[in-house]
């Protein structure tokens, strides 16, 4: 099989790749490891910045968002007790949108199928196997992989590594030029869906002294809560009745909070983790392949958008002009917003968890960090401006 | 000896609390361990916010200020090989004011000496010894001393502890009331004034890999630079050429950087220290006496500034009207600017300096939020707006 771009990976950074290199007339074809019912119920991230909206806005891919996505103009943190709420839209002109990860990959998967393929290759292949990338630092890499049981090659001019955290593209970057940069936090967010309506209209951040608590919500009649827990927290200990209690006591929550039937559980691990260089020869590394933050921020999936904004827009000028001088640079550009991402998701993070060991001095600086975000007008800017998402350089 | 606020210390918090005093008609008595050649000639801080000079200019004592102080309109950071302004007076309106603090000292003993007491004391008793306060939780608080060999009482209704991070009044609250809140850095400032100009118009504060570096000055012929050491750094191991070799690196400077006559040389430690409450029966903490923060924000004497102007009114409602409740509130309204100013002296610190066994996921946030701050509008507010000194309560 032959095609301009090998994509390893159909989640966000994969299909978005995949279309936007569509439109652009670039042929591609998305090779996934997990069935199309497995990634598109897959639970993750669920906040699109206001450049990510755009972004698929752009694509033609927004028409199911702009109809179901709930559009956020403010979040709320709280802490001492007291709520104080960050007016992201009147500070930034932007808003954020409450769209799960999996509502992006189903709109994709159906944009792509619906184009099909120049080549006459099918767009995306689920359910491959034993996949694996060749002669990346030459003209012409490979992928092989294994499809119904037949082993196959894909031949590409470039390789889209955009197979999260755990896939295989990321190995193919020699030790002796990689370098990792991780950070494992020592707590982790228990997580539950519940049939209920939200807390509150919009997000809620809370550090309490137990712990930090999270309210945001999937939809109008289903709510997604977190609770600061263990990274090894075992969730037998935590029937629904004890979660139900933790969370009236974090959030400060009264009769606001309803209790639904909980219909998910899990513990979510928090970690921030950065490979650089993102490129190698033709292989370029997109999304969780190279990075990933921990979900204070909701940074991740928007992280993921931004890449592929700059590896598309340099497919297109290397094919259009032969002028490979953003591919070139696109390391450098994504590395520039993620440690900006990074670092707006460690400042969340260490400002409303709960430290372990934490000296009571660092306890007061988290408090007056919270004090000063939620009084200065310049303070709250910085922490909505990054929300809403920084500007693009490409 | 009778009084109606005695005060312990003649640095900028107790001279200034009893010259605002004065001019409320409130009569008190100053009590200082040192001569008044040592404490008009010991080198400090040398950086007041704008309220500070406001708070000096209403007070009638900042002729000499307006004449020889140097209004400064923005900072340099630099890191990563470039310059980047923070123009403070574009962002706020405000500027910061170059002048040592003990011309500040000059001045208040200055006009102090001038006013007299209308008790007929002396104003200021220097070179005491064996001070000692008693009664401070009854109305008739007493403070015991020795001067000129004669032990003496000095009764009055409240004292002023404005006796610094190695005086006696702290101790006077009791540990079981006593919250202490510190933190030691594991690096201090090897410090030198020189004869020969400033290196630029503005102070440059500059993170190199080895280490953080501080361009400022005492005027335009003294230039006053700093460099990051160990706490326990051997100056012998210091000769002036590797002092200037130091600088030249980590500064980042070509011949801008004038090498003079070095006439200082000595060794700053870096803590950041808060006692709570500030305030014990009628005694009154303020400035050192109660909290330390290291000198990167350049906040130390103009919080002790801000804690006089608290204690000073509610002195005087207490006088004139017989109003006990903004003293009642001192401890809790000068904390809340206390700990803005630690947590903003903790960031700068934090940002700036190099942090052994600091892993390489830390030193790129630490980098990505240089960058974050020196091209977010929003960001350089925060820094700014804190530079030039929040607003006051009181």
């Amino acid at each position: 099989m032959r095609t301009q771009i090998g994509i390893i990976g159909a989640g966000p950074a994969g299909l978005l790749l995949s279309h936007l290199l569509h439109l652009a007339g670039i042929d591609s074809v998305v090779l996934e490891a997990r069935s199309r019912a497995y990634v598109e119920e897959r639970v993750r991230a669920g906040l699109l910045e206001q450049g990510s909206v755009d972004t698929l806005t752009e694509a033609g891919v927004a028409d199911r968002l702009h109809r179901q996505g709930l559009a956020h103009h403010g979040i709320e943190l709280r802490f001492d007790g007291a709520g104080h709420r960050i007016p992201l839209t009147d500070l930034t002109g932007k808003v954020v949108t409450i769209y799960g990860q999996q509502e992006v990959v189903k709109d994709l998967i159906a944009a792509r199928l619906a184009a099909g393929t120049r080549s006459g290759n099918p767009a995306i292949l689920f359910e491959v196997s034993d996949v694996a990338v060749h002669d990346v630092t030459t003209d012409n890499p490979r992928i092989s992989f294994t499809h119904d049981g037949v082993a196959q090659v894909l031949d590409c001019a470039f390789i889209g590594g955009c197979d999260g955290f755990h896939g295989i593209c990321r190995g193919a970057i020699p030790e002796a030029i990689i370098r990792v940069y991780d950070r494992i936090y020592p707590f982790a967010w228990l997580g539950i869906l519940s049939h209920s309506r939200p807390v509150s209209e919009e997000l809620i951040y809370a550090r309490h002294q137990d712990g930090f608590a999270l309210a945001t919500m999937r939809s109008e009649s289903v709510t997604r809560l977190y609770l600061q827990c263990a990274p090894d927290e075992n969730l037998d200990e935590w029937p629904d009745s004890r979660i139900w209690e933790e969370l009236h006591k974090r959030l400060g929550c009264g009769d606001e909070l309803q209790q639904g039937k909980i219909f998910q559980k899990g513990v979510t691990a928090m970690r921030s983790y950065v490979v650089e260089p993102m490129r190698h020869g033709r292989l370029f590394l997109a999304g969780d392949a190279a990075h990933i933050v921990p979900p204070t921020g909701a940074k991740g999936m928007n992280l993921a958008i931004a890449d592929i904004r700059v590896l598309a827009r340099g497919l297109e000028r290397f094919f259009a002009r032969n002028d490979a001088s953003l591919l070139e640079q696109y390391s450098e550009i994504c590395l520039r917003r993620i440690w900006k991402g990074q670092r707006f998701s460690w400042w969340m993070t260490s400002m409303l968890h709960r430290f372990d060991g934490e000296d009571r001095f660092e306890h007061r600086v988290q408090v007056a960090e919270l004090d000063y975000v939620s009084t200065s007008r310049a303070a709250m800017t910085t922490l909505a401006e990054n929300y809403v998402g920084l500007p693009y350089e490409v």
